[in-house]
Formats: C-alpha cells, structure tokens, sequence
C-alpha cells in the first residue's frame, strides 16, 4: 500500500530532525551564516539567477576522533566545470565542494604536484612552459573576476554531517529568491553513515580478528530540501550507477519520489561522455563528440533554459 | 604459549600469498617496474643512502567498480616534508604518495586553490604576492633540482592493493642496497580490507535498510618486508593512535613484533608536535617549539645518524 504522502513528509521530517540533532556542530557557523547572508542579500536585490552547485564526495567518520572513514568517489569535475560555465552565463554561484575536491578554473592542473606547470627564467622570474602559458593566464583571470565582482562564494566541507549542514542553511538563507534559485545537487552523498552517538570514541583495535560494522541510512534530504527547504526552487539532481540496467529506472524513482526538477543519469563508465536528463516531460541525452569539451557546457546551458522557464511559468 | 617464529613467518608468507593473489593487478606494471630498475641502478653505483618513504592514506573499496570505499586519515603532511630533508641531505628519495596527497615542496601551497598565489600583473605577466615570492621560487627551485639530478622518484597510490604491490616492488628492487636502504613508512596503511573476490560487483544497493559489512584483516605486511623482502634494510615505521594510554605499549609491541629499528610513535591529537622514537636501546622525544617549525628536520637528522650507525655496523 503506498504511503500518504504527508505522512511520507513527517517522517521524513522527523528523521531528518534527529540525524542534525545527533550530528556534530558545524565548525565556523556564524562564520558561513555572514558571509552566506551578505552573498544572498546582494544577489536577491538583482534578478539573475542563483545557483548552489555541491561537489565532491562526503565523508563518513567511523571513530570520532576520525581516523577511519567511509568515502564516497568524486573528483568533484563535474561540480567545478559547471560552476565555471554557470558564471560564465551571469549565475551567482554558492559553491559547496569537498575539501581537496577540483575546483572551478583550476580542473586543468597537473593530478601530482603544481611545479611541474612552473619554471624559473633567467633573473629568477616565475614562468609557465608556453604550452600552458594563456590557460594559466585565462584561469588567474577568471578566477579573479569572480571573486572580485563577488559572483563566486565558496564553502568546504568534509564529513556527510558538515555537508547536510551547509545544504540546510543554504537552502534556508535562498529561499527568498523564490524561482531565481537553483540547485545542482553534482555532490557524491554517502546512503549509509554512523550515528555519532554510537561512533566509537578511539581508533578500532585491528587486533581482535575480522570488523563487522552497521551502517544506518542516512535521510533522504533530497525530499526535504524540496518539500520544506526550497520549495520555489528549480532542484537538479544526479544518479549514478555502476550498472546500466537499473540506472533510468533509479532516475525516473527520484523525479518522483523527491519530486526534482530534473535527475542527471550517469553510469560510472562512460559519465564523462554521455548523460541522460531525465523530466516528467520526458528525457534527453547530452553527449560530447571530443574528449577536449566539457559535457558540463551543454548540460548547464539546457538546464539554464529550463529554470528560465520554471521563472517564466511562476510569474505568470 | 608464544608461537615458533619460523611458524609465525610462514603464517604471515601465507596470508600475504593470498592477499597478492586475490588483489586485482597493478596497472601500468612493466612501466613502473622499468623506471624503479633505473632508479635503483643508478644509486646502487654510488654510496649514497637510498630512502623509500611512504606517505598519506590507503583506501578499501567496497565494490569492484569503486564508488565506495574505506580511508584512512593522512595528509601526507609527514612524508611530503621529510622527503624533502631527506633530499636536503644527499639520500635519494622513492615517494610512494597517495593520489592528492601533500607533495614535497607544496606543502605551502593554500588548501583550497592554487589560483589565490597568483595575480597577473599590468603586461598580463604571471605575479605571485611579494609575500610568497621567495617561498615559491625555492619550491620550484628545489623540486627542479631533485627531478633534474635523477634523486627523487615519484609513485602513486590509491588503494591498499596498489600500496602493498608498490612497496613489495620498491622493497624487491632495492634489496641489492644492503644495509644501504632505509625504509621510512609513514603511510597510514589499512588495518582491514574486503577481499577483491567477494566485493560487491555493483554500486551497493540504499534501499534495502541498514548496511552490515564484515571486513578482514590486512596481512601484517611489516613483518613480511623486514624479514623477507629487506632483511638488511634499516626499517623506521609509525604508529598512530588516539589514545595515548596505550600509545607507547603499541610502539614497543611493533618493533618486537615486526623487528623494526625504530617505531616513531605520534598521538593524533598533536602528532605534528610532538614524537616518541621508539628503538631496542630505548626513547628518545623529539618536538617542535614553534608552529613554523617542521618536526620533520629533527626526525630525519637523527634517523640518518642511526641508519648511519647501522651501515658502519655491518660493515665492521
């Protein structure tokens, strides 16, 4: 028998409610509500759109003095690309990313150490190989034009906690901007985690023979963010799979049941190559021809249209 | 009843056996083999001492094609620093690094984004903030001259199958060194793992309730390298815990256990400040008196000094 939806909603609500109510306090909180409620102030006086783009893998501490944890795979290059192409377009963007995780003009950086990209001249002058020399430039440049023209802000995070955290007061702090906001949920959310109550309080002994561990689920905050959070907004999300076959079918289960916007369907084979956007109104698939584009061009520029639309829709 | 050591050798041969087979095969083989044979063969001609340094976290996936995984907690801060006074000093430096790890000579660098140390001036030249300018230009400088002399060779790492794979290389490889090779291991290594062969195949499923996991132990690999792989090698390892009630016991029970020279035993909560070496004729305390210090110098100083010891030794 289905489940009514307002009760849906409460329980939701509720385990949502003792997730943040077990979860540790967010280091620098009123740190991140300023500067979060300086950036929304600014933006909400203009009529552009908004976006919070989250990137990167969550963490799940296994000790609390955190030794072990439970990670979730992301680069984060999907997050930092899109982030580029979206203040490109005139978007404000809130950038939630995993420490460490690739960040906006920087994705084209060596994996290993940033040396090998500089040399020294002759009168000791710091240079780049001239192979590289007007990405560097064109980098530095737009990096500091986002900062500067305060387009760009920036919040890290680590654990599944701090992550849930910061999507929370983002979600509540853009709610004024009504239909203008956006959210791009690219981040890699851990199902699973450890209630910090139970978390064991030292490293795991290794001496006592195999581990067993349980991990609880963690809330659907997808369904949260939508329903109590930001209910105007335009919410993107994304799936992947590693198998094909119940990819589509997993996407078209969370447009429903979290009542997104759009869910992004990947499979982690080919997820630079080629992803499904899944609708109610149906789906369409981007692709690129050429390893040296981004995906992230096409698929921001159609959901940008998209959420012009959803503007366009509510106002009329 | 204490177990026969040629008993407990055999043991330990046997499951690290298995662990080897059943780990999925190291990519691009031959290609680090090849450079690790050069590098070897190059210093075995001198009389320098060779130093295998490992550093930052190994992972455990839990699927076959990762999304999730297990990892420890490590920069990399320790074993990106002490290669370089290793460097500073003459030794010639195998760096087994975690992907993403801290590098040696970028431990400056801002965590977030490379792009904040650099400006482009008025002939769109690339500037970096007097601040930081000669902080820089001796990075690049150094790391150019390591790399240029043929002192320091670079392997990466990812999960605890490629590390241990990578160290059994490393180890092999430089067993034509003698009491020349020192090991430095301060890789935080994986205590459990969840063997190739009964991995999940597929992203594991959230929907089914809470996740129980059994994971097994990791083969006790130190044992394994000091007296099979490098029985003449001066072996430094770590180790780390939260509580520092036993911290000390631990250390001791390693370098009888695994025979290792010295265990350098660190509290998480101020392990860059303070350490303990742990050896045979007993402790010695290094620490730091300022933040801007690297505990590192004295460490190393005084493990050369040892391995120097341990050379003339077994050279009497």
């Amino acid at each position: 028998m289905a489940v009514d939806p307002s009760v849906a909603a409460s329980r939701s609500e509720e385990a949502a409610e003792a997730f943040f109510h077990a979860a540790p306090p967010l280091h620098d909180r009123d740190l991140v509500a300023g500067s979060l409620a300086d950036f929304v102030a600014r933006h909400s006086a203009g009529s552009g759109g908004v976006v919070c783009v989250t990137s990167g893998g969550t963490t799940v501490p296994l000790e609390q003095r955190c030794v072990r944890y439970i990670d979730n795979f992301s680069s984060g290059q999907r997050g930092a690309a899109s982030t580029e192409y979206f203040l490109k377009a005139g978007y404000a963007v809130i950038f939630i990313h995993r420490r460490g995780s690739k960040q906006p003009y920087c994705r084209f950086l060596p994996e290993d150490s940033f040396l090998d990209l500089f040399e020294l001249g002759e009168d000791l002058e710091i240079q780049v190989p001239q192979s590289h020399s007007s990405v560097v430039k064109a980098a530095i440049s737009n990096y500091r034009k986002a900062i500067n023209e305060g387009m760009l802000l920036k919040l890290p995070f680590t654990t599944i906690f701090e992550y849930l955290q910061l999507l929370q007061m983002v979600a509540n702090s853009m709610n004024c901007l009504g239909h203008r906001a956006m959210f791009y949920l690219a981040a890699a959310v851990s199902d699973f985690y450890v209630p910090w109550e139970s978390m064991a309080k030292h490293k795991i002994e290794s001496a006592g023979g195999p581990l067993n561990m349980q991990l609880n689920q963690v809330p659907k905050m997808l369904f949260i963010l939508r329903n109590i959070w930001a209910p105007s907004a335009f919410c993107v999300s994304f799936k992947l799979e590693t198998d094909p076959n119940i990819l589509l079918q997993k996407a078209e289960m969370a447009l429903k049941k979290y009542g997104m916007n759009v869910v992004v369907a990947n499979e982690l084979a080919n997820y630079k190559d080629v992803a499904v956007m899944v609708t109610r109104s149906g789906r369409t698939t981007v692709s690129r021809s050429r390893k040296e584009e981004d995906m992230e061009e096409q698929l921001t520029n159609i959901l940008m249209k998209m959420h012009s639309e959803h503007i366009a829709q509510h106002n009329l």
